[in-house]
């Protein structure tokens, strides 16, 4: 019989991380998909990666809104606690065999409590990374809920080890975020800027650009405006054209957003334009021409690093995290960020790195969930 | 100033294991107590543990209903996000600068999804230790999330170093739960089957008897009926009092209160006593006095150790965790449970064991959430 | 294209008051039925009424978990805060043409609640009754959300109309209740006790008996327990056999059952017997059977009222709802009932009424909601 | 002892709707105000209430994020119960004596059913009026649950009484809203559009200016944007500048935000600015100034008929609502709207009405809550 596969995307990032699991699972003929959009992947603040996924070819066996609007620490913890109620009932009514959960979100926490509550094995991926920010703890978390691990590295499977998660529990398949990388053709299309709306001054691709991407860090609430002062003073004193993704959904959001839309409303005239969001591959073309990435995403350092793209990372929130040789590490000061940014634009393209998978990872997954045989009470291997 | 310190006290379990922590930090110059009494621990069904909490003198800053009627897989999971929304906003109003969540239970997960999310310090007790059921991966999730482990043995302080955990954030306190029994005058009060109604015959506390715990193992559920089946068949054949004590609130208890209610309704004349609950110190004397505990309540492992009491533990639910020698495991099986329990009632009293604590955890554990210094932000120490 | 019909059952009265609706609607050519259960239905203590739906031959659509337990005002209002969100994520799956709810529960309005701003046509059965408790609020809150009605008498459709009501929206069917009684044979079967197990002395169903049923009036929470006593003071100075129903899930219940519980572990040889449930017709052949029915159901009303049996009922729970002649009201006052009591011993048997529908109810709503035109958007009328 | 009056503010038209009350209960010696703000007045994205409310001297007692994002019918049923859950916390926290809630939104509705099953009495405004939208249905919903009412009206006073609604009850106060108007100095401050931010041309307040506001209608949920359109399009054509607020939080909001978004980001140079929020005061003084208020805000009716100021009335969100001669009443069609607004800036200033009250409502509701006797138990009264 076919074994009932429910992956849980919850937001933009989510979606390009797992995406080309989800196809491997639906090519599978073993394996049926099941596939629940929630949180902010459903909101239009935050870019609707609901539209992609079934621009994709998805369809979305639920769709669950959980995002308690505020992006405070408090509704935080309150989205976390509506996300289990209603991914309960989806879980009743699918009835899935595994459910997947990707990284280290409040939903991806979500996810793994629901799941293992109801005695459904639980997958996860990104499991045994280190960084910032309140993700660090949760995606420890989430591991601990987890009967299977597809960590993305070496040494995050060595992590998994040491926490005494079994041998027969942890595959290293690589992050899926590379999958989408291999074999893409990577050439930014004329039109991309004009397909995805957003504010700003009209940009050409095929002039150098920066893109621009930094989320709150949760630890942090509170000091998101000035940190986010910084980076644009950095940007604005560079004169370059900046594509500038909007901040996901966590705690201190607001204060960014605030920032970034009072200064925008003040500068209308300036080089940067804002966007809600790109698809997967759209996302991946974009940053494989920019001049350089900035901020705290981590695609700085999976996509990029694949890539080889410069990248200036900006904080604590990606703090511990493995990274290839594009990165160059800054703290919340302008000058620092900008005096990286040159320096990364005078050195340009770095080899590329296999550090995050060699872009077979959602195939391995699905192969791994069609055939493997884990008991429901997990044991300490200690 | 002093530093407030929030308990979230939430079954029968929970309370026993944490009241001396309580009560040093109440006495503390430096520490204000901050109580929450959620979920199980105010229902009449679970013996409305509220009320001894206030016969002993502490006063609820708070109280949240969480409990989902139903113990089921989903409900549990539901009941679980209801918990994190009210909690949220109790720490809100609250304030504390340190929560501290009880061992292993959905409110614990709660608690400690709530505080963290909050950037609240989150402290933990019975972290690293080893058991069965959802429990076991609930535990290790919960010490994910902590600022602040108060484990109870030296092996499981090893187990949280294991995990990554840093060593300035681990005390190997010992288990608040032994703390009451120092010093306590342990002998059976001869009322105190009366005092605590229940529905069975008059049990003599001064002769021998049997006490029987037995709740769901989550990841086992639906196999509840037949499991206690067993018991009661082993229990049935012994001709001996017994005080038998309702389940928890976990999935599959309804399975197991039905059973024990359909029995009590055909054999009203049988030597089992069925009680809501004891005070701590009750309970603690009942254990001392009684012949053999049988079971998979955890206080046959802790408490029954430390006195020395003969325990027969039944099942997975405790598989894994530290014992003395008091302890004999049997499967779910009636034979293998009475002649286990005819073994223990001809070996008699075991010597006593130091080794879940030796009575001054409480007081410990005050004197550190006074002067503890950690950062909100964790990081693994790999 | 055939309609969809959303029931929602939510305890064991609403059941009996709706069972030959949903009867009809499953028969009915040009309808679908669609059938939640929720709340108390679910739930051991309160008889689960789910079962009996099952043995009826009824499939649930779907079951929701919504009772916080505790019993309280306040975990009455957050129960229908769950329940809100739980049937709009049912709603959203099932999509149905028309909701129906029964009565006054608060499960009832967020029926109501649920449907009305999803934009489905929500159907209503008792709207225009007057009674007590907070009841009273609801069923007059519910019928401003409903977009039909179908009441049970000409003095509640004339309510209905004074309220506003649209003449094209109110139906005045009677109630489903009576439908039941109609052509059942009513003799009471040899083991209809044993079927239904309960605690207390085993009973003769063809000796005189009484039925209590008593439950909490939530607009005097905290005078529950010295409001049974004078009911149990009563019953117990009139040596004859008892049946009692458990009171239902409204806050106070936790009172009035800790009472009856104490009464029946101290005074384990009276003649009392509780249960927690019948099925329906069961129900009707012991209220058929009985000798008066005392306490605040509103089946002393109905019911009894069809079939003429007598009925004491007690309080301010049924003030103001019509009845016929078989209803003598008394204050909580243990004399005051047991002489009612004994005055309608002496007269017995009353002449029938057809006050609350002739019997034809379910088959009346059914083929109205198969043809009924109406607009989403509702007006006043006046 | 000073009575406890809790209100309960959730979005910017309902402050300004209740403000003078506020102000008249915090001023009365007999009094306590007590205070939350919940839903969408803590928002950003709707002008963030809560810092007008703060900046007016207010204290709120309780913050409630309760807006579960998505703006969908589904997520405005589950926000209810989200609020309804919170709100019950808090009012257990606050013990008041009454608790106001202001006209038919969906935290109004959460508002009545928490504090009417939590047994707290519950006062009401804007209660017999007639409108469209769910609003329609649920602004009667609360009235039946109400203990008080304060209607402004005559006519919504007789609607009351015909509702079966107790004489003691309904007090005909006239509107709070009309009471911030009287007496205010109503000239339009030279910097009031900088000092509100928002995205647009800069307006000057002193050259004629339109003042627009377009909320979804839930009814009609799906036909926002094309809805949207034709008011856009009326606007285009006039080229005359115009205030423009967003919508609110109701299912529909983010089809008409997007469809504004898109013609802001495609028509940068356009005549029309877009604000989140004025301070009551600061909106009074806009619409006073303004040369025709155009839209379905209720404020076309009830602050513009006092001020004489002419409306156009697009739709059928007011449809059976009392209005003066001020209003002209127009389809959702581009040509009928252009027409009505030209039409009334030919005729310019209306009389005043004081159809909504006289000025004095927000001190006639503080004395009748010091003083008035009202049963917890609600009976019709026919």
């Amino acid at each position: 019989m076919s074994r009932r596969c429910c992956f849980v995307i919850n937001n933009r990032a989510n979606y390009g991380r797992i995406k080309s699991a989800l196809q491997a699972v639906a090519d599978h003929p073993d394996l049926t998909l099941q596939l629940i959009v929630t949180s902010s992947a459903l909101l239009y603040r935050f870019g609707n990666v609901k539209e992609l996924i079934v621009q994709d070819g998805f369809s979305p066996s639920a769709v669950i809104y959980s995002t308690l609007e505020g992006e405070t620490p408090s509704t935080m913890a309150k989205s976390t606690g509506l996300a289990i109620i209603e991914l309960a009932t989806q879980f009743e009514i699918l009835q899935p065999d595994f459910v997947i959960t990707v990284a280290d979100r409040f939903e991806s926490l979500a996810t793994a409590i629901a799941a293992s509550y109801m005695n459904i094995r639980l997958a996860h991926t990104q499991g045994g990374e280190s960084t910032g920010s309140i993700d660090e703890s949760v995606r420890h978390a989430v591991s601990k809920l987890s009967h299977l691990h597809f960590p993305a590295t070496d040494r995050a499977a060595e992590t998994l080890f040491r926490f005494g998660e079994s041998r027969e529990s942890v595959f290293r398949t690589g992050c899926p975020s590379i999958d989408v990388l291999r074999g893409l053709d990577l050439s930014v299309p004329e039109d991309i800027f004009r397909r995805y709306g957003g504010v700003g001054p009209e940009l050409n691709p095929h002039l150098p650009y920066l893109v621009v991407v930094q989320h709150p860090v949760t630890t942090e609430y509170g000091l998101g405006r000035e940190q986010i002062e910084e980076t644009l003073k950095a940007i604005d004193a560079l004169s370059m054209p900046a594509v500038w993704l909007w901040p996901n959904v966590d705690a201190g959001s607001d204060d960014i957003s605030k920032r970034l839309r009072e200064y925008r409303e003040r500068s209308p005239s300036t080089r940067i334009h804002f966007f809600r969001n790109f698809s997967v591959e759209d996302y991946a073309r974009l940053l494989n021409g920019c001049a350089c990435l900035v901020g705290n995403s981590s695609s700085g350092l999976r996509e990029a690093g694949f890539l080889g793209v410069p990248a200036v990372n900006i904080g604590s929130r990606q703090q511990g995290r493995e990274r290839a040789g594009n990165v160059i590490d800054v703290p919340h000061d302008s000058v620092a960020i900008a005096n990286a940014i040159t320096r990364q634009l005078e050195h340009g393209q770095f080899s590329k790195s296999l550090l995050y998978g060699d872009g077979t990872a959602g195939r391995q997954i699905a192969d791994i969930l069609s055939t493997v045989d884990i008991p429901i009470q997990k044991r300490l291997t200690y």
